[in-house]
């Protein structure tokens, strides 16, 4: 490593930056907006995916795969969704390049123009739905529950590794069922399973709620979400999952015969999705000036074993000891990595694996292969500590794993405590958002979108949602003064 | 089912195209070229990803994502890579799309036009070679073993699910390396992994060779490959592995300080990739006019049970012994599904798993019931026999998908032998090449892309492959009459 990070306190957009790049997560490529996921980045996307996966089909559903191009009518079949989508659109025109006349490289041929233009998919219920209405007949074919893990593709102008940019890889649910309950119990379901999977594997605390009309998915009737708020006081969205209604059954027109006596009824819709967003959340949430702190539920290896030596003699002595450890580990289900590279010095490794966000560095030389004992460090606390090679040593390790999900949850379970705030004035509510900490504020709100759209541009606050455990309180709205049932979650947002 | 399956004797190439979209494998979409691919096709999509991507980690592969989008000036940087790429390329050339005039849906922006177009990406060399320049300074950042799952777009004109689709799934693997040797010996370990995956995995035999020179990927130095054999004579390319040279280093300048004195050199690439053309292989290699056959190692599932019952009682008990059944069978990793759906016949059931290929189907009825059996079919070979539930009974089932997985393989095998042939006058070459059972056929071959051309105006048969087993054969070319120093192996293909 050249030099330290910046310092979040003092430029946290800066620092997060330097942090994805520095720690080998992501980098910009050529192509305006679009970014390369490196190798130990990918790493933690995979442990994502493997474990959302799982919990895919552990709620019933099966994966498929769908066009990357979307025809430019189908787009258009759904009113909001098209409107919602086709300013930021990749639009393929043509299937040919030839060789330029001078002879300098390749040009689009004018002679292979495709009669529709493609879309590249920046979301698939349009494509999807128009499948769906050649799998459904009947209600025997309902639920049909699938879900896809693909790229994605909308042109933002304003791009920023992981947390916004032109392509993306996600995972996209779309489910069709027979009754609007149904529907409606799913759209809950997968809403609570991102929740359940930002709180137990990302140690990221969320509030799930509901979308306001104009903070709606573009075609929903209503969206499910979960917010997390990240260290300089700004939520983000981590995950949403829309009830449809019958919009693109009625788009596509699919219809079932119902059980009751064969009548033709309107599909009812659910979408659902997260993305690698979710890895800038996750680097957000936790990570410090010294680089990544991941939980170990995610980390790409749980332990790094780091050998001190002096010659090729106590190399040898350490590493017999070494792979005695990543043995006993490994067979108790902790993964650990013995970096014995001799082109690099112990110092500059601890550096780097602790940017890197190690949970957990054992260090061993050879004063410990004197004593039996080895040096242990966990990155979350940067408390290090002696601990004896004994029986009982893998069984603490992994008790100093969860010990430390369970410590980076807390930590970031308090954060948000201490910065989330009620505000009853509307001066209140601007010197909350407006302040350096930031946070989520609690405040009534008349339920027009008028008082949001001016509070937005007042304030650049926005309702990031309508808690699902809000309490009814009789008040009247912060910035109108009109009567208010309950108060929804403001904040200033990725 | 409406009704049964083509005959492979009679229309093979509507015998495959009936039973994928029958089998719930894969169907066209709206979109010309691009398939859907249904979730029982993309389960056993995910089986073969699991596998094959286990087998690039023990060979120390990392994965990681690069763009979809390829500028059209790097697509241009290697010569032969841009003419073989070129003709069937996807274009971006707007990003946004506007309200139509009219007031009737969308068109393209004009003022949206990109300043340079994007290529949807036919394969990714370009930009993960310009990626490369900046990961690589030193020998100490090699060598650098990168994999990729992604899709990708080629604009065939002429498109088979799985086998020619304008866009496919595949991984790619990129890797560079300090020396030609070590990047060679790269590659033809890939070629041995897919080769290992044909045959332990999918239980398809294949060949290993080389490429000639007018077969090579468009910016190779040498392509290896593996050859397989389908049941209508024909041979399918099954996955290829390229040693690149300096080809896309020099295109992108990438260069390493080597370790011996610093001095810069040019990085030395392999590339190398398996698609969902797979699926299509696997498809072909076993299934039979019942419908697929499927090696239980890669089948979604490998036991179906199915009660045979006439009252509620009845299907109560049966449900009891299958579900001990399932416990005992998943205990040693078989996986079970159990269909115990009132709304179909056991007969329907009977045919809908024969023509999904679940490798062992379990019947219970009543009379199983009173004397402790249950009926075992297995699907390959179409037999039936009663089996005891006593203490060995999963066991036995375990042992009988071990003999399945072989049977498949042995049979394919047979199949390839009884269908090599040699021939060493044109007229013999001809006779097997157009005779309705196809077939490889060992043939000596002059050297010159001009013969090779030859053969496959008169013939349409092409090189599949200079095999790596060649035995030294001294001989005359089957169409010039030159000299030659061994047999290669011709074949129409796919």
């Amino acid at each position: 490593m050249s030099k330290g990070l910046p310092k979040r306190s003092e430029d946290y957009s800066l620092w997060y930056n330097e942090l994805v790049k520095r720690a080998d997560l992501a980098e910009n490529s050529a192509v305006r907006g679009c970014m390369v996921i490196k190798p130990y980045g990918y790493a933690i996307w995979e442990k994502m995916q493997a474990v959302l996966d799982q919990m895919f089909k552990d709620t019933g559903h099966s994966n498929a795969y769908f066009p990357l191009f979307i025809p430019k009518s189908y787009l258009s079949k759904e009113a909001k969704h098209v409107e919602g989508f086709a300013k930021e659109c990749a639009v393929v025109t043509h299937y040919r390049l030839k060789n330029d006349e001078n002879g300098k490289g390749v040009v689009v041929d004018p002679d292979a123009k495709l009669e529709e233009e493609l879309i590249v998919r920046p979301t698939s219920e349009t494509v999807i739905w128009s499948t769906y209405k050649n799998w459904i007949q009947s209600y025997r074919d309902l639920p049909l529950l699938v879900n896809q893990w693909a790229n994605v593709v909308r042109w933002e102008m304003r791009t920023r590794l992981f947390l916004r940019t032109a392509e993306f890889l996600w995972q996209e649910g779309h489910t069709a069922h027979a009754s609007k309950q149904e529907a409606i119990d799913e759209t809950v379901q997968m809403m609570n399973v991102y929740a359940d999977f930002a709180e137990n594997y990302m140690a990221m605390p969320v509030l799930k709620g509901v979308k306001t009309e104009s903070e709606r998915f573009a075609g929903a009737e209503d969206t499910y979400c979960i917010e997390a708020l990240m260290q300089d006081g700004k939520a983000l969205q981590a995950g949403t999952s829309h009830f449809l209604g019958q919009n693109f059954a009625k788009a596509f027109d699919v219809k079932f015969a119902n059980k009751e006596g064969g009548a033709m009824e309107y599909v009812w819709g659910t979408s659902w999705g997260v993305s690698t967003r979710l890895m800038g959340a996750l680097i957000m949430a936790h990570s410090d000036d010294n680089g990544l702190v991941l939980p170990p539920k995610l980390a790409p290896f749980h332990v790094v074993i780091v050998p001190i030596f002096k010659s090729d003699e106590q190399l040898e002595e350490i590493s017999v000891v070494a792979k005695g450890i990543m043995a006993d580990l490994k067979k108790i289900g902790v993964s650990v990595k013995y970096d014995d590279r001799t082109t690099y010095k112990p110092g500059w490794k601890f550096a780097e694996y602790e940017l890197k966000g190690t949970p957990v560095r054992i260090a061993i030389g050879p004063k410990d292969l004197e004593n039996g004992t080895v040096e242990v460090a966990r990155r979350d606390l940067l408390e290090k500590s002696i601990m004896t090679l004994d029986a009982n040593f893998a069984q603490g390790i992994s008790e100093l794993l969860d010990n430390i999900q369970d410590t980076i949850h807390q930590k970031a379970l308090k954060y948000r405590e201490s910065h989330s705030f009620k505000a009853d004035t509307f001066e209140e509510f601007k010197s909350i958002i407006n302040s350096e900490e930031g946070g989520f504020v609690y405040a009534h709100w008349d339920g027009t979108a008028e008082t949001e759209e001016k509070i937005k541009e007042e304030t650049k606050a926005t309702i990031r949602c309508i808690p699902l455990d809000q309490e009814a309180e009789e008040g009247s709205c912060v910035y109108s003064g009109k009567p208010s049932k309950g108060r929804v979650v403001f904040a200033k947002a990725y």
